[in-house]
């Protein structure tokens, strides 16, 4: 993966366009804070991990362009909030502000310029362990990748919904990198089409050879026995496992178990929100519902008419068969795996 | 619904171009049979009761044009072939073009306007009696319909579907004539997007509340209870009652099954295929593709990546609720009640 989600450059943040991929490749240059959080919002980077990463990179450009410490940490709080603000589902998001304002504190005498520095300097390493951190799940999950297989796919969880190199598709990338053939179905993602813009586009490039289809032909594939593994990314994962990921996503777990098919997740730690017993905890955004009538600057819609844009949903802990985590594949009870894995970060 | 799918005017059939609906309401006039046949392929017209009316008109039109009566049998045959060879699933093409032959074959000895004036006054009674069916499939259904309810149909069987009013949304028409008051989830259908595009539009004209989702959602919203009842059409129905539907009616039918919500096929008689023992020898259609690739002239797709297109898929009959035809609802074990009804048919 040649192409950047996302990377800081002489005092600036620069977000790569994911809403124009694959015909056009386009960098914004974000200036201010405020534009990070904008980009966020109206998805020109996605994907749990990768939004992340861009509120720390936010976070830190919103310190870095301060003239003076005046009012610092009032001014620090509002640029966290504006960051916050701006997508309320994927945990990682929440994760990555607590890290810089942890940052912030524990230098909060430093001199303007050092605490600039630092701050830039903690967002970079969000960035690198991300990128460490899928190597990491990769290298866990490829062992469930097995020759000759049909891998199905929702939405995009690969290199650009992260800092680089994938989740799910990290998984499949591990895979491949050491000598497994398979092959992969995307479910093309409506309505912002992540699996056949994103997805389909990645493995193309890696040579993973991959199949587009509609959402909706999905469980008509697993009836004929062409589909023998479903790996997702998340957004976010309860303390007992539910996963709110990609709308659809509960769909293919539902159909997964009808027809005995694994369900696998793969995600960072950092997706799992230890304070949340359960998924009816997790927060579903609503986004307007003529985000879905419209393809680029076509209208596809009758005019007038209602439409119900979820952009996620959350699939119980039940229907998921293992968590592919940097720490491990966690199995069912994933409660009490969740928690003691938790326990080994605090510790460790 | 003022919009008639097709008709036949001076010596022409004019079919109503579907594929630019809601968008622009335009008629393609076919002078010649192969015209017809065209618009079935290129999927102009759709629907399983409405490619079986064109059929006929295209089989009547066929012979409509014919400037004298050397070799009838024979020209007549290739009409009827063309006409078979343009989409492979849906049952009423066959059926409507079996009927025609019998009509030709009872008249062969007339003379040529007079075989002429027959062949097309069949096809209007087809086009006809379909309207008719759908009003009596509306009355059986209706009951089905409770106030209050939630109703989440797929694709389009509604008026453009058939010769008029529809299956699945004549059901919910005739509800709503009742003075019944319920809500309706429409399905976008992906690729060609009926279920916004056409069920919606039908929908709206008539004031039934109606709100457009993604395909990926119907099981979220089920999951949220949100959903009462599931009603679709079909494209040909087995013995058994295993029921070929556009592509994702089967993934709906588990998903309904899981959260046990009643699921219905809304169909005139025509579309059971007696022949069929079962819904693995219904023949399904692949189309290319690049039609999942094309959204008009845009391209949505990253270039030269595979796509894989089914049109429709089947729906065992363990999952089907009750199949409602103009002869009544069918409930299980729909096997013995198809083949009882089917000889009522035969008899009366």
């Amino acid at each position: 993966m040649k192409v950047k989600p996302i990377f800081w450059v002489e005092g600036e943040v620069a977000i790569l366009d994911q809403r124009l991929l694959p015909e056009k490749v386009v960098y914004i240059r974000c200036k201010r804070y405020q534009q990070v959080a904008q980009t966020i919002k109206n998805m020109a980077i996605r994907g749990a991990p990768a939004i992340g990463i861009a509120a720390a990179m936010g976070v830190a450009l919103g310190v870095w362009k301060l003239k003076s410490a005046r009012r610092l940490e009032e001014r620090f709080q509002k640029i966290c909030q504006t960051l916050t603000n701006t997508r309320p589902t994927a945990h990682n998001l929440f994760w990555a502000i607590e890290r810089m304002k942890k940052r912030f504190y524990s230098h909060k005498n430093s001199s303007l310029p050092e605490l600039k520095r630092y701050l830039q300097k903690e967002a970079e390493n969000i960035l690198e362990e991300d990128i460490a951190t899928n190597r990491k799940i990769g290298e866990n999950g490829k062992r469930l990748i097995k020759a000759g297989i049909t891998v199905l796919t929702h939405c995009n969880a690969g290199a650009l919904a992260t800092g680089g190199y994938g989740t799910a598709l990290g998984v499949l990338r591990a895979a491949w990198e050491s000598g497994v053939r398979f092959k992969v179905i995307a479910d093309e993602t409506r309505p912002y089409l992540q699996g056949a813009r994103l997805t389909a586009w990645e493995l193309q490039q890696e040579g993973i050879p991959v199949t587009i289809i509609t959402d909706s032909t999905a469980g008509y594939l697993m009836a004929q026995g062409k589909i023998n593994l479903v790996i997702v990314g998340a957004d976010r994962i309860a303390a007992n496992g539910d996963t709110a990921n990609k709308i659809g996503t509960y769909s293919l777990a539902i159909l997964a178990k009808h027809h005995n098919i694994p369900f696998y997740v793969a995600a960072p730690f950092s997706t799992i929100d230890l304070n949340i017993a359960n998924g009816q905890q997790i927060p579903i955004e609503k986004r307007p519902g003529k985000e879905l009538a419209y393809l680029g600057k076509k209208c596809i819609y009758p005019q007038g008419v209602n439409a119900l844009y979820y952009a996620f949903d959350v699939t119980p802990a039940r229907y998921i068969t293992g968590i592919i985590t940097e720490k491990g594949v966690i199995e069912p009870p994933f409660k009490k795996a969740i928690n003691r894995l938790s326990r080994r970060r605090q510790n460790g």
